[in-house]
């Protein structure tokens, strides 16, 4: 499977980051893809529209993205070709503060907008165990410390909430949806501020590659309709 | 508009129970109803089969259930009556341990099990804020004291979760469920536990009536598919 | 309730148009409203970007949209103004070929293509017969003349089917199908061909008034989450 | 996999019946499972009572339901086996007539009645082009002899509807239709009359095998929750 993956690059200098992710939190992220045998493909705000071609973007299995306060600077076409590649089939996954990312927003229709605060502890509990993204995961576990995500969170009904996340403050979240939108999956996760070592958390680690095995493109020979690569609905009749 | 209103009636002769509701569970219920000028009719587990007649369900509008530790003693039959009610067009709202009663099992086909704890504060939030039933409720609000319901809660998945709650020791539940089975609207509401005052809440109140509002049964002749009353599909065709 | 139409206003002069029409496609639609006493706004593709203004736009209850062949001519900044009402509670209503539309392209993130052929018999059958849009709707009723749509129709799951379209050649259609975004309801209806009378229909008609009934905005008073007007999600803590 | 077939075998003498599936319609479905190499065991109207015990039912993977006049025969306790093992995880695939059988109502907990005449041309429509259940089978395919099932089709909202089935006569169905109750997958399907050749064409096999696969049940050490084992849900406390 290949796996492209956005990180936008901009905290991981900061040495409280860097203390967490030495290799930035894409390194992160591509261990989990790389050491499964996966082939991974890495861009950052200042080099995404370089590295995520139109070919690349439209060869890809599985999308990654993990922006948060340069989400501006990603241009439309870049995000209109990864919006485009998942309604071909293309898997997915938003992680935390991408819910505010271009493609994310493309491909809900909403605002995306959510309450936060900064530091708190977490509990995610399972709320569709027999999901595939659920396999391996306890009924519950705790992350010490994340930012917290409080509704409402200004989505889409999700096609399934696979984890609601509680937060010692008070508030609650729809931490890990299921949606579809075209032939593509998608699945949007809650955890995984910089500044905090969630990404390095055994569960959310299997959750993330639980959630690309399970969003990633299916070989295009078994789907006979190809209805995004048209410019005229004519052409689809038989 | 009619309804009917089973309490078990087994609790609210005990003191705790008494000194919040002393017109008992199902005479606080009926108020929110009456004050509003809605015909009221009541049963408990001992007067249900004589009064929620074959007759009288059919021709309620709303059926409003709080059951409890009694539930095994609801006559099968009564509880097809009320199924058959609400898939013909009857609200319905279950309250709090109606979960595991016999018409919302019957209505949702699951074991309708969850998690329990006895005394927890509780901070239900609104998920759906533009749903007729959470007009007039912040965005969120406390319980001081509540039985806790926590995930995983073995339902279908729901139309629309309505509101969530927020337990201080650590859980979390799909607290105001929405589902439309047959021509009915089902309410679930998790709050409403004997000992705890929730039901003289102000936005319980206001949510129960809202809910009310929204589930009753609409005008027979605005509905020109009458698909229940047919023992044969066939008379089904024009 | 205050209703916005637009129209792109391109057939509206062909004979064959004229002669169904003869007030235009938003002339018709127009009427559907004022009848009821309805306050209504019209725009053209020529006058959109003039007459639906941020501030019009803002305070509409409902906005009702058809385009086919001038999609690409309403500017990006009115589908976005549309959009965002639409998120903060403006009811929406796409009729036939604005399923292409700019405005309900964004509000449902993919792309929206389908299957068509020029004319075809269609019968509509009721799939949701509790939902306020199908209410003195018979279980199915034929158009004896509309453009076929057919599927796979390339949009979210819809929170309900109210309507499915049959046509004689050998398609069928999601015809009526609802959406929740934000704080909005989006209401998607098939049938409406410039050259067809469908509009005319007395069942059409009623769909729309249903529809326009069942999505337009709420009083704001009622709505204490105030989601969209905010930049800064943290703006939302009490 | 361990694939249980139920076919109430009433019609499977009928010549008319013996000429398409001379080895019974469970003849027939149970060589799609046995070519694939999985263990199959069969029951009837008259040996289900006793085939289909508590134990095997418990260790099934798969439960495969054909029934059409003799769903009142099949004891409740089976009935209730059988919902039981699929809210604890075993898949269950209703064919056809099956939309009436037992355990199909009690798993929807609606009526289930639908539209039918005896003997028209369908074709089967893909509207879920992505889903696991649809991989092999192109955009439509024709059926020619089947009977004909319309709505209103009185299910709950399906998880995903697959297939919609288009009839010559001026009907159309959802006609395949997935759901999710406890921890089992549930497919229904229409196609399968006893006198049509509907289970020897080659999309209907392969939309059953596919079927059959996504909806069997997983290893259940990978499913840390087991919430239908205990009576009273405080156990589930770690």
């Amino acid at each position: 499977m290949k796996v492209l993956i956005y990180n936008e690059g901009f905290h991981d200098s900061e040495p409280a980051v860097k203390a967490i992710y030495p290799n930035g939190i894409h390194g992160r992220i591509a261990e989990m893809f790389t050491e499964d045998g996966h082939e991974v493909v890495i861009a950052t705000v200042e080099t995404v529209e370089e590295v995520f071609t139109e070919e690349l973007v439209k060869s890809a299995d599985l999308i990654c993205w993990w922006g948060h306060v340069k989400h501006h600077l990603v241009p439309d076409a870049v995000a209109e070709r990864v919006q485009n590649a998942v309604l071909g089939g293309c898997g997915f996954i938003a992680l935390h503060s991408a819910h505010l990312s271009k493609p994310f927003k493309r491909l809900m229709g909403t605002a995306c907008t959510l309450r936060w605060r900064d530091d708190d502890r977490e509990r995610i509990w399972v709320t569709a165990p027999s999901h595939p993204i659920a396999q391996g995961i306890p009924e519950s576990f705790e992350l010490e410390s994340e930012e917290m995500y409080g509704e409402y969170f200004d989505i889409p009904t999700p096609d399934e909430i696979v984890f609601m996340g509680w937060f010692a403050g008070g508030e609650l979240f729809r931490s890990g949806c299921t949606f579809t939108r075209g032939l593509g999956k998608i699945f949007y996760f809650q955890p995984g501020h910089e500044t905090f070592p969630s990404l390095n958390n055994e569960y959310v680690t299997r959750i993330i590659k639980n959630a690309g095995a399970w969003a990633c493109k299916k070989a295009p020979a078994d789907t006979p309709i190809c209805i995004h690569a048209s410019e005229s609905p004519e052409s689809l009749r038989k």
